[in-house]
């Protein structure tokens, strides 16, 4: 028998097109005679639809076009299609076993997560029914996503069912390590329960989320025997009569991360209409590393960098910035923003006089009118602004609210400031040559919004913050424990309260890629309003 | 017996403030002789929490409140208090009963809302035990908010334990005509059950959400009989002993709206430590009716206008904004921005010249130069910037992101333009007066950021658009529906287009007070990548 797992890039209420994918990817399955095609996990209609799952119409456009799939089916390959299914008033998160014009069965998914960016439990029912099929002498289990997740679900299975073949249809959003979780956690079933495991899943960037695609085979020992392409389309197929070799290639997590961004940045733009990107380009190592992944994802020609200096800026800096675009080969324009500045300060210098119309303030202002030329040259010209700050600034607020923080997509609001420097070397090493000039990584940090800043004057040491950021936002470790840990009291303080006290800053910044177990966003929910700061 | 609602306005995360709150009804409890005294739902934590039950250290820190409540306790008074139990590693939504240095007994919400703004699925087991208590003769039983709201809940508890009197502790967030449902609900329950029913809302704002007390009393007959205070705190005293005539006093939709408007901004202010707040005042309706409420909530000394004229300000809406602030005695700046933005068309020239730099572009300059100066100041001064959008602009993106987008909370972001006429004339009604200039309400709306610019250019009228926007954002209504309802075709597809088409903008608004059944924000949680427009 041989089985295909479909790992497509579904688009999220696109039924037309998600339908025409489909239907390239049952040719494919008719040319590989392929006995069962499976696709990831509410396929149809793109996963996550939010409350998109509220609206009548949309689950009858689902059904719709899964009815125009059964139609299509002229062959006995069994076809599995992840859809929204109702009964009554009720929606489940199901798979459709489709066949020469029949729907066979439905599948619904019996474990809901209501967790992290999950809302499952808004709109779907949880099923009581775990299911399997004898199919051409194999006993055959399905499971959607979560279930898999659940050992109690597999020991019922195997208790009331002993499939041989459990096949997993999945939309699992991206984090960096995830992937080597997933084959951990499927290797030890497959062995424990002695079955072969087909794990589809989604691939595409949605929003905030990526997702990863990297489907996998792992035979009854607990090895991975066959792997879908990460991050792009694929089809594989797991013959039933074929010997397998164990394989596995591992991917270094900055690599990880490298193609998550470059696939997010590119599916956004793709998903929402937009061909073309402009970037605010500082001279510094966000807006290096932002630009370079952009030109990944979008080529150089849909690229424009405004690079805006100020009295601040430092010729280095500037011509960092400068040198950088010709390497790309990235157009560019310089704007220098004093002119402009000079008008803010002489029309507030009347409401501000006499109390030294410094620092923040003017700082601010600095940053919000490169934000406004950024703006125009998207609203003339059409083009998405990209946003290229990272978790460390977001996380602490160390950043200007409808200044650096404007844009539709925030291509490393997830990545720490750590983090960026790696990917920096990453990409210099990938490209074999200095393409982010030394002095850019170098460079200490700053935000050249008045004489001689430096972002350490204000933060902690970028490695101490990033390590205190992590334990504080995603392992949710309460602040006496951090302390525990070793960290100075006063600076946990300090970082619990820039965090806290930020999150009306955060929840007006663009969405942004997610790579770590906890992003902002849908994954991390804290009120604005809380004096809660343990 | 006597018994006591305290419908008090705890703030999330603040356990000292809000044990220190409670104790102040406790010591009234005392005064009052009640034998059982009842506090809204999680009072002690605060409603709603969020991501913050994720972490241990808050969990531990109201046991630990729970604890200093408990030592405080030396009658034999029954007191009722909201808060996180724990068992394992799981959390519920619960109430303690405590007396006299005691825990006596702890009941576990059962129904755990999951829709709309609520997300308790996310955080709370589902406790599945129901209870009665038998005190001082009196058959009593208790529920938790949703639990009420449940006819299976109520005939359990009827059919197990008859009791005469059920206390329900919410925190059931504000919209206009929820009050009057409720009132419907409970009375319904009452009669059909023969029940008395004690019902302790929390009072307050908490970012989005606004709770409005209202406790309610209602006998067996389902008859009102006993009403809190709206909007405000209250201990109300419900007596077995006396005879109580039915009462009920109804709120005009529009004085609803009015009153939550008010403790929202008051709440959000002062919950997040700021005295102060700065508005854009335009000379237009929604800065006009914002103004004015925010003079209610925070006193006229708290407020600053900024008056920013450009070349296409008329000389009455000019004047307008002058003569209501003075209407009001709130402090005003004039600052025209014309300097500024001729400084932003020089500079950006040669980059947009001979391809007609006009139009949305320039728009959007002058707006977000606006944007700019008012964050100069709140930046300077420490001032909020209260934004003053309404529903209809933020549903169809009618706004600018970044410039009259600006600010820290959204004060008419839920508040469609055909009520925020409304709001004017009712407060023109209420002050006896023409406060708000006669001119500023009949004046076609208009952005003014172009020669002669009205809103009905680029909007249908916005009678007709509320009431679209009405059927698909609260109706969730499918697009046909609407059309069969008698609205022309290519309006509707139009609106729902601009809908969501608009999601990203929304996505970095100010929150703003939620006063419909659906407002933007946790409410209404549409993905930007999104092809579904039907």
């Amino acid at each position: 028998m041989r089985i295909g797992l479909a790992q497509i890039n579904s688009v999220v209420g696109a039924f037309e097109a998600n339908f025409e994918k489909i239907l390239f990817y049952l040719d494919k399955a008719r040319r590989e005679k392929l006995d069962i095609i499976a696709f990831p996990e509410l396929a149809l209609c793109g996963y996550p639809p939010e409350d998109l799952l509220l609206r009548k119409s949309f689950i009858k456009a689902n059904l719709t076009y899964l009815n125009k799939i059964r139609k299509c089916l002229k062959t006995e390959t069994l076809v599995l299609i992840g859809y929204v299914s109702q009964k009554k008033d009720k929606i489940f998160n199901s798979v459709g076993i489709l066949s020469k014009q029949k729907i066979l069965d439905t599948y619904s998914k019996v474990y809901l997560p209501n967790y992290g960016v999950f809302d499952e439990k808004r709109y779907f029912t949880a099923s009581e029914e775990i299911k399997a099929y004898l199919y051409k002498k194999f006993k055959i289990a399905l499971s959607i996503c979560e279930d898999i997740w659940e050992e109690r679900f597999i020991q019922r299975l195997k208790g009331d069912f002993s499939p041989q073949i459990l096949i997993n249809l999945s939309a699992s959003p991206f984090f960096a390590g995830k992937f080597e979780l997933r084959k951990k956690w499927l290797s030890s079933l497959a062995k424990k329960f002695n079955l072969t495991i087909l794990y589809c899943n989604l691939i595409g960037g949605q929003d905030e989320l990526v997702f990863d695609g990297s489907s996998l085979v792992i035979n009854p020992k607990g090895k991975v025997i066959i792997m879908g392409k990460r991050f792009e389309e694929d089809l594989i197929i797991f013959d039933t009569q074929k010997k397998y070799r164990p394989l596995w290639r591992k991917m270094d997590r900055i690599e990880e991360i490298y193609k998550a961004l470059i696939l997010g940045i590119r599916d956004y733009l793709r998903k929402n209409g937009f061909r073309k990107a402009v970037i605010g380009l500082s001279g510094g190592i966000d807006s290096a590393v932002s630009l370079y992944l952009a030109k990944e994802a979008l080529g150089k020609n849909n690229l424009l960098a405004l690079i805006m200096p100020s009295r601040y800026t430092s010729s280095q800096t500037f011509n960092d910035a400068i040198s950088f675009s010709k390497n790309l080969e990235v157009k560019y324009h310089i704007i220098p923003i004093e002119a402009i500045y000079a008008s803010y300060l002489e029309r507030l210098k009347p409401y501000f006089k006499g109390t030294g119309f410094l620092d923040r303030t003017n700082q601010n202002i600095q940053a919000r009118i490169r934000g406004n030329i950024l703006m125009a040259f998207s609203n003339f010209f059409g083009y998405l602004v990209l946003n290229t700050g990272n978790k460390s600034e977001v996380s602490t607020g160390y950043c200007t609210l409808y200044g650096d923080m404007v844009g539709g997509f925030g291509i490393l609001k997830d990545v720490y400031k750590t983090e960026v420097y790696k990917l920096a070397k990453f990409i210099n090493k990938k490209a074999k040559d200095n393409i982010i000039p030394l002095s850019i990584i170098k460079r200490p940090p700053s935000a050249e919004l008045k004489p001689n800043q430096r972002d350490q004057d204000d933060l902690p040491p970028y490695g101490l913050l990033d390590k205190i950021l992590k334990l504080y936002i995603e392992e949710d470790k309460p602040k006496e424990e951090i302390i525990k840990l070793g960290f100075k009291k006063s600076i946990v303080e300090k970082i619990i309260k820039m965090v806290e006290k930020n999150e009306y800053k955060r929840r007006q910044s663009p969405i942004g890629i997610k790579i770590t177990p906890k992003a902002f966003g849908k994954d991390r929910r804290i009120p604005i309003t809380n004096k809660f700061l343990s």
